[in-house]
């Protein structure tokens, strides 16, 4: 049994999903591409040596009988269009985050799937899949911590361009905690607050960083995240959970211990690809293997829209200063 | 040379104090004593084999020519009287904290000594005489992580008495972060936040716990501050500073490592009078160094003062929710 | 291109590796099965279901022109005969460990292969495929930390049956240290010694247990290997190189570090299983995609002979109590 | 109560013990100094303000009414002589390692004390003082580990001079293990074997660096110590018990941790002075104390004998590459 894939943006993301369908995972063949540049399309197709046909219009791909699961890995702002016409094609869809660029559009997906009766979206939110979160969720579900009351978290970068600003410290750096920290503790937001610690040389002079985002959940966990996306030393994803009875850490990521040159020494990552590189894999196999099975049970639509809820409240406490409280709808029996 | 001193209380601080001068450190000999309670005093005396002299009153104990130097070990609400007299006597005088109940108590000692013309008052706070904080200093001043930007720091306790109350998390135990944060950044506190995360089942119904400080200094680092006095698991005090190039962590105390029952393991403290007894000898001998050499470099009252200041900050803090602005005074050149 | 492979053996491992190349590799087909009991391979066809056909006779699949490839998985005495007749029929062909029970049956297949002209048989061997060792051999390349001088390491069990006996600890236990080693160090053994400590009383009467094994290389590098089948506290396989001017150490599996019960604690492995389970799919994988391209890069016939010496040399070390000398042919220029 | 002290010798050690006594120590006063060279003791006196008489003639000092107790820290060769005197006078004495340059000058202390009918030798072994293995042997008389049935150690320093030789890596360096690890086990040795792995470039061409001397205990516990002079990266000391049920390791000393230039570090010490610098303060306040209370408690003659006919045998191992038996007569109930 193998689900044939059409994906639509040939960029370096969408490329990184075309080469695992094609050479690392079971059960999955890419058989179409779409891309705005169709040359994109014809350099991967030769690349990889694909068996695939291209098309001019991404909604073609969709529509096409030879297509029976969709990727999609476009420019953001086309990804709810995508995603709609997908869902009216009767066709799952993995789409890559965001899931639409505002809450709204999210809101739209969510409303379409619901209309269409059957659970066809999965959002390209991959730390869920992640070897290490996993572990920490199950040792909080084992209650061998307690009830978790808070979370201290860093999300640090070494270093970023000169076009990252102050918003995306949240719609593209702590929209990953986001996604995983309601996964984690099964909870939802209730409001958020950033505050702007001393600001560290290195950052550009329109960029505010480090920040700090203070969450509350609706049971009243308090989390604290700092985001800082030129911290120089290396790309560092923490997470304490700290619950009634005991602290647990995300792990670190597996590294050689040394002893040499007076230090006794674990490496850190620099480059955040290589940090949730086997997520990827897993994610992905994971939405092959739920069409296949007709049991979609990945990050859904309506994990889009909260996160996209959640990430709207955090822009704005980035601008007032305040507590911003987050309201979110009750969640549809559909997505229980 | 040997300093001798008198005391003036003689519960379970003053008798370990009693006992550093008498049995740990070099050069100081306890020579009087004084308690409300005169057969507390005989007991020490007997207990400890001391020479020394008691006395039913502590003004007499302060102005016998017998005694060198003071060590206040008596209730807190005692202390400003004590130490105005001792300052009056021309004599230095180690005060265990609180300095003074209110900031103006402080402030009254300030400018007794001030106006002494010489520096007498040593404060009990004994943290910046550890070994883990004075090395996280050197390493901070050492530039290796560049300038600071933030700190994470936990205060955690296994358990409390039903008699800690929602205030004491401030007085009692952020008190000290609140004086050896100041020492470690050479920073002032600007403003202060409370936020009650989940509440632990395990504390009291009155007492709010876990808590989470939020402060702010002059040079714009910002400080959280997770204050948890039922956390079961152990007496723990974390620091992490966070600098524009790296990270720093106070060292977790000494310990064995196993491999056992499918763990590997270091333990962790549970009695918080281990964690920090020899600071209390370093600290200690640092006084009686300092009273010997005419020169006082410990703890002033200047920094008693300063942390009342921002105490008394932080309990508003705990009961408006809002972000406290902290003002302190120009430090006058007196303490520089 | 999908490789059809024909599986000779299907007990526990058998059975592993016909689901991994079913459900978690690429490029692979499980087409034919033969086992003693006939009734197992129709067992194994039904719970994956298979489409493959079942032979009474292990050489008819060996020669069955759908077959490409040969994985034998049955009772290690059979290996070498099944090894043979695939190498005859110029196939290639993946072997659990042992190559064949004797260091002269490893080196028939050795002569065998030579003969053949052409590269055809991998051993089971996976601990070359562990990212930990992996990461190990890197770092020792990248000369970091000097040459290599000494390995301390150790290969600890929870427990063993009443049926392990004291020789198993080199043929069973060691067998895995004396292939890694080598491939880590790409050097050869020149020496082994047994000594036995203090008696665990864990252990069956009739085992000696723990016992470490001394060995050196033809370069001069000491090596001492724990081996502890009965430690009770976990399965733990430990490797430090200590080099010219650094020390590194085999990583620890990745696992949640917690706070809890005054112990500050990650987590240890007691089932093997899970220690190396990844190194198999990437064993098999490398096979696998190693045929189909013509290069075979694991470990070899000759790597299944160099162990099967050195084995015999520590079991006469264990009765013998001395050094004894392990002599090995040149390398035929075939392997290099 | 304070004890009268006579320093012979004042070199290096002589003045940090004298320093110690003066400065940091209670209930000691360094009263006397002897030196073949009066002028240091006059350097000495000066430096350190001390009021002590120098005497031209050690045996003067030994026998001068003013000194109570004796520290010999001259030349090792002299040791013998002055430690035997100052039984004769009926004296306590401190005696640096070695306590006498044979295993028969040892045996000669120990029957001269044993004819004076009263301990008055301690020698200067600090290791069983140094909390990290007080605390070791404290969980290894707990049982949580079990029986002890395997030491794994390590002692590294960065370099050492042209002058150090090979069997100095025995005399020097492998005697502090000899001495603390019978402690630690309350055991003796049995047989000790050295065994040369390939030599590190960056020793002297005269010496053989490193080595791994193994020893066998009375009880059965098999030792192995690596001891590598020139390991270039820190002075590290590495002590690893493994017992029936668990494993427990030396602590490493306290250190901070810091993200930086992508590692994640502890700083590991370069200079031995400092590893053992808070064991040489409780040792020698243990002695004072000891000698006070009349109950000497610390490392005996026997110890000192038992270490030196260990050290003697590895020597011979050295030599010729062969298991050397270790007798050791029945321990005298004086010494029980």
């Amino acid at each position: 049994m193998t689900l044939n894939i059409g994906v639509i943006g040939t960029g370096a993301i969408g490329r990184e999903h075309i080469r695992r369908c094609s050479q690392v995972l079971q059960n999955a063949r890419v058989v179409a591409l779409n891309d705005i540049n169709r040359a994109n399309c014809e350099q991967v197709v030769n690349e990889l040596g694909l068996k695939a046909e291209i098309y001019d219009n991404a909604h073609d791909l969709i529509n096409s009988p030879e297509v029976q699961a969709i990727l999609v890995t476009s420019w953001g702002p086309t990804h709810e269009e995508f995603v709609l016409a997908a869902i009216k094609a009767g066709k799952a869809v993995f789409c890559e985050k965001p899931l639409a660029v505002t809450a709204q559009g999210c809101m739209n997906i969510v409303e379409a799937e619901i209309a269409a009766g059957k659970k066809l979206v999965q959002v390209g939110f991959m730390r869920p899949y992640d070897s290490g979160y996993r572990a920490l969720k199950t040792l909080i579900d084992s209650g061998e911590i307690g009830e978790p009351l808070m979370l201290h978290c860093a999300h640090r970068n070494p270093e970023v361009g000169d076009s990252y600003t102050t918003d995306m410290a949240i719609t593209d750096t702590l929209i990953h905690e986001l996604d995983v920290l309601r996964w984690l503790l099964q909870d939802d937001y209730k409001s958020a607050q950033v505050i702007y610690p001393r600001k560290t040389r290195k950052a550009s002079s329109h960029l505010k960083d480090p920040q700090i985002v203070l969450l509350e959940t609706v049971k009243g966990v308090r989390i604290d995240v700092e985001i800082f996306v030129n911290c120089e030393y290396g790309y560092d994803i923490q997470c304490q959970v700290v619950g009634e009875s005991g602290v647990a850490n995300l792990p670190e990521p597996m590294s050689i211990q040394t002893r040499s040159a007076a230090k006794l020494s674990t490496g850190i990552l620099t480059d955040w690809k290589k940090r949730f590189i086997d997520a990827y894999d897993v994610e992905l196999q994971d939405f092959i293997n739920n069409v296949l099975s007709g049991n979609m049970t990945g990050p859904s639509a309506w994990d889009g829209y909260a996160a996209a809820v959640a990430a709207d409240a955090c822009v704005v406490a980035q601008n007032n200063g305040e507590i911003v409280p987050i309201t979110m709808p009750a969640r549809p029996a559909f997505y229980h």
